[in-house]
Formats: C-alpha cells, structure tokens, sequence
C-alpha cells in the first residue's frame, strides 16, 4: 500500500527520505497560496529562490520579484507575499520570481531528490489530491512552519491531506497519525481553530484579513502547481 | 500570565529558550514513565548518562545500571527500559545510572539553563500538575519522540499537560495550542488512539504488553521527580 508521512518542519527533514516520493510542500500563510493565487492570475512560472539578492536580480531579466521577510514585502521588491495582490493588476504571460522566509526554504530543502514537488494549499486542495491519487507514489508532506519551529496551519493542511487520501494510502508515521485526527476534530470549525494560530495572529496585526480569507478558501482552484526544473507552474 | 510551550523534538529545541522555565522532558515509551517505576519502588536517585560506555562505568561505583537502545537492552546491562522490571526485585537505597535511546539526550539538552528539569509521564501527571501551578514561572515541555521524529505519545503528554495547566497558563505556541486540541478530542479513547502509535507497535511487537499498560496509566504516583544536578529523585 502507498505511504503518506508528515514533515512538521524543514529542520526535520533530514530525518525523512523524500527520494522517489511526492512531496508536497505547504506554506498556507502565505507562500504557496500566494502561488496559486499569482499562477491562477496569469503568471506562467514562478521560480522559487532563497535569498533576497538573487532574487533581485531577477528584475533585469524581465521577471516580476516577490520579496517577504518575516510577514513583511522586503524593501526594493515590487510584490511582498499576499496572494490578494495577484488579483489587480495584469500578470498574464509574466514570469515571477519569489522569496519567502519559511515556503521557498522547504522547496528547496526536497527538490533534488523527489519524484515530484507539488505546491499545496487549500486553495487547491482536491486537485492535488486527485492528482496523488493517480500516482503509484509514496507521498511526504513537508510543513513550511514558521522560522523552524511547528505551526498550526500547515499542519492542518497536511491532516486534510492525510484525511483525504485515506484509505488509499496507509501511514506509519505519527505526525501523519496526528494531524489527521487534529484536521478530522477541527474541520467544522477550522476558521475558529486556526484564528489561534500565532502566524493568523502576526497577520491580523497587519491588517490583511482578505489574505487570510484567501488562504483558508477550500478549492477555488482546480487546478495543480507542479516544480519542473527550477520553476512552478500549472500541470497542464 | 504565565506561558506554556511545547517543542516537539529535541532537534527543535535551539529553537526555544528553555532559561529560567520549568522544562518537563517526557518519554513516555518509555525513559520518563520507567524512571518514576524506579523511584517508586526504591531507588533513591537516577543519574540520566548520554551513552552506554560511560553509563557501564557506573556498576564499578555501585549503581545499577539500566541501557537501552532501539527499544532493547543493551548488551552488558542489568536493566533495560521496562518500568515493570522495576516492580521485581529490590531497589531500596540503591542508585541507577541510566541511558536511552532519547530520553536521556533530551534532559541533557536543557539542564544547564532551565530553572528546573521535571521528569513527565502519565503515572504522576496530577503531582506534576499541581507542582507547576504553585510556581511563577514559564513551562517547556520537550518531548523526547523517536530518534528525533515527532511521536503520538510524547506528544499527547504534552497535550494532556497544556489541557490540565489551563487557563492559568497561556499560550501563543502553535505546537501547545496543537497538542491540547488532540489530547481533548482523544483523550476518551486514548488506549486505542495511542495504539496507532509506530513505537506502541513497536513495543507490541516486543511482547511487553505490560509496560504500555503501565506507561499509560494516569496518576498512580503522586509524587513529583526532579532533576538536582545530575541526579533525578522524588522532590521531598
């Protein structure tokens, strides 16, 4: 039977073997569904990049750059890391490149590696799951977190994700046990459930709630986000 | 108000800052639960030691000495990690030195800044309870998990601490808000929740039925276990 586990955080991924698996990578506030939000809106291709210098210099190749630190746009970047943004405005046929404190870090940390990185929100949760379905693939599900440490609504996606491909695939991994009986428990009231959370916290402080309503949106998108080469795109 | 955290393995924990916090390490399968099986029935301090050689060194000064590695024995020591072993045989008076596979790194992680380094496990959750409450200080509670993995025992302690410590404490950690929630929503079927659990079947598979029997009783000890320099004993 196919394996699903969970990665609660890029500082354990080291103990995870994502080679010939799915990994999905999850960065709910904000990174990945900024992506979709940007890919839905007309950029072709997203290129995902570590550090804000490189990212820069991207500008003079004709790319749009995308630059948050800390829930914050980085100073000199033309888009910061709010999916909402993607909506005014024209991107059609534009090329993005994006970095973010915790979501391109994860990417980074399993691209080698893996079968297949996939890009997951819930803005697009039942096309990726789907997708996985048809796959004759183990899967990791790899939480962004917040700076290393475990948080709420990445693993919340990832027990959605775990919940939903159950029964078909199995788990012996306890986080995977774990976040499927957190998401099963909560998801009647997950808005309430995840305006706990200390990351729905530090962004209501900055005043972006239409972000946040984004982010927690459950399939508004059909469609899946898939890294090939060095670059995100729609799988056609 | 006072604060409570949970850091969901020892890899995490130079992500937290364990100074001046009541830290409670739990290994529930089974380093933390077997320590208090052996205070309990006679041994009057536990030496926690990071590896086997030096642990061995201890039968010389007249300990027993207790080893265990990947949930066994290990090779040349007279106890391994069954709190039941501790229930045959007599222990009155004498002192244990002490290694395994993750309980005992986890307390070495914090003991030179905590304010105080408890020992947690089901068998005296109350005592620990109602000890922390009488403080005025910030609770970390570090799960020991599996070879650095997350796991569903460790971390339910952890969840059932949060729960009893509340609303005294709060809390703005999203692996405390996490664990409470899954505590609450499992705590009436915690047997068979825990039973999902890979170390549990892990244990399973080792004929030691006995021993998660006792790791997961709740309050039959009454007393509280506290690191004093390098050694663990019930708290007078």
């Amino acid at each position: 039977m196919r394996k699903v586990e969970v990665c609660l955080s890029p500082e354990l991924i080291h103990l995870y073997d994502p080679e010939e698996k799915i990994v999905v990578v999850v960065d709910i506030f904000r990174a990945t569904s900024t992506m979709i939000a940007a890919l839905a809106n007309g950029v072709t291709a997203i290129t995902p990049v570590m550090d804000l210098e490189t990212c820069k210099a991207y500008k003079d190749k004709g790319y749009i750059i995308a630059g948050e630190r800390d829930g914050k746009r980085a100073n000199g970047f033309e888009m910061g890391n709010s999916p909402v943004a993607f909506f005014e405005g024209n991107f059609q046929g534009k090329k993005l490149a994006m970095t973010t404190t915790n979501g391109t870090v994860a990417i980074e940390k399993t691209k080698s590696t893996a079968h297949a990185v996939l890009i997951g929100a819930f803005v697009n949760l039942s096309a990726t799951v789907s997708f996985i379905q048809n796959q004759e693939k183990d899967v990791l599900i790899l939480c962004a977190g917040w700076k290393g440490k475990f948080n709420l609504e990445d693993s919340l996606y990832a027990g959605a994700l775990v919940s939903k491909l159950h029964p078909h695939f199995g788990t012996d991994c306890d986080s995977a046990i774990a976040m499927k009986s957190l998401y099963e428990s909560n998801a009647h009231r997950q808005q309430l459930f995840l305006g706990q959370a200390s990351h729905a916290k530090r962004l209501q402080n900055s005043g972006i709630e239409k972000d946040i309503d984004f982010c927690l949106e459950v399939d508004k998108y059909d469609f899946i986000a898939i890294l090939q080469g060095n670059e995100i795109s729609i799988l056609k």
